[in-house]
């Protein structure tokens, strides 16, 4: 049995808490990172509370092996006494939208193999897939998330703005949306590219560029511009 | 029983003819874009060869109904001398992938209604997903088609590139693309989107741009402005 004492109520900390719940080889303890004046005792405390106040709280941490689940904060800004490590879930969380645990990448670090191991085991208690990753391969997952996630949804916007503007129902893209990210699972995503810029067809490109506004103008030329660098 | 003419042996006229073999009321038969010296009659004739020769192939054919399947050639592009129209499917085609064609958008467009009820009776024998989209709305879903598969695809391939750099398997990404990519079916993508360029967290976003090359920090730069624009 590991005890696990989870500090946060965030969308984070609500998941995983209602993940261990249903875990039988574990006991979860949830306080809220305001009222830390008595803290229980647990063979691991995860701090799952925003970036910036990560060091605080940890600073108030007696127990003897502490953890967060940031993405971009280093293993040695936690500020607690004994061993640290980190408990970081690769996936974007949405408060009302389940969580299936099982496909979530858990990026794992620790200060030796026995805390490693012990939450290696944590992690395979809700999950399935565990990695041993540094600070520093954090670090740089974190920037690929950016560019997976985050552009990636920008470019879906910009699509929805394109169908929007001409009276096209954006679902119309959904079906193609759905195919290019099944497709990587396959392909190398160099060896899956396909359209105007890769074939240099400048005739359907400055087609292009005519219906877009300024923005959609820069973006389209510098993707092309990388796209024909191979860059 | 409706006869198709199928006319080209390409990508997308091989899913297309295999589709057909399998639907009852249709009657299909496929020749090659360099044997047109002796042409079937049929109810619907399909080009399904590259934009740059459907002009030419069309100016051929004498058949009553002629239809192209390209996203970026105009109706009025076909050279046939009677009825014309367009018969587009939304979707990345790979040769040897198997299409489900029930998950695809046919895009439709006639010049009288006869023609269009037949394209989409057509359409619905092998497909679920019916649109009447014109030449103008074609084009515009070309390009938007472009922001979120092509680009999309490079945003991927940026992702790769920077897991390798870092010794960390660009698997550990795919979960979370797919997410990214379901999403939007249940949310507005300007809702769904989050990251540091939408908290305007400029720490993280410098701590971003170190970790890249000149070229994907360009690119981070311009999304991220985007985003915060709001455009």
């Amino acid at each position: 049995m590991i005890t696990v004492l989870l500090i946060g109520k965030g969308n984070v900390a609500t998941h995983l808490y209602n993940a261990f719940l249903k875990a039988e080889a574990i006991n979860i303890l949830q306080i809220s990172s305001r009222n830390l004046s008595k803290i229980p005792k647990a063979d691991i405390t995860i701090i799952a509370v925003s970036d910036d106040v990560i060091a605080e709280v940890s600073s108030k941490i007696k127990n003897n092996f502490v953890v967060h689940t940031s993405g971009s904060v280093r293993l040695n800004d936690l500020k607690n006494k004994y061993n640290k490590g980190v408990f970081y879930m690769l996936q974007t969380f949405s408060i009302d939208k389940e969580i299936d645990f099982s496909e979530i990448p858990f990026c794992l670090e620790a200060e030796n193999e026995k805390d490693y191991n012990l939450l290696k085991t944590l992690a395979l208690s809700i999950g399935q897939k565990v990695y041993s990753i540094s600070s520093k391969q954090r670090k740089t997952i974190h920037v690929a998330a950016v560019f997976v996630n985050n552009f990636t949804n920008h470019l879906y916007k910009i699509g929805n703005d394109i169908c929007k503007q001409n009276n096209v129902p954006f679902e119309i893209l959904l079906p193609l949306i759905k195919e290019t990210s099944l497709k990587i699972e396959q392909l190398d995503p160099k060896n899956a590219q396909t359209g105007p810029a890769i074939r240099k067809d400048q005739k359907t490109i400055n087609n292009h560029l005519n219906l877009l506004n300024d923005d959609q103008q820069e973006i389209y030329k510098i993707l092309t511009k990388s796209i024909q660098n191979g860059n």
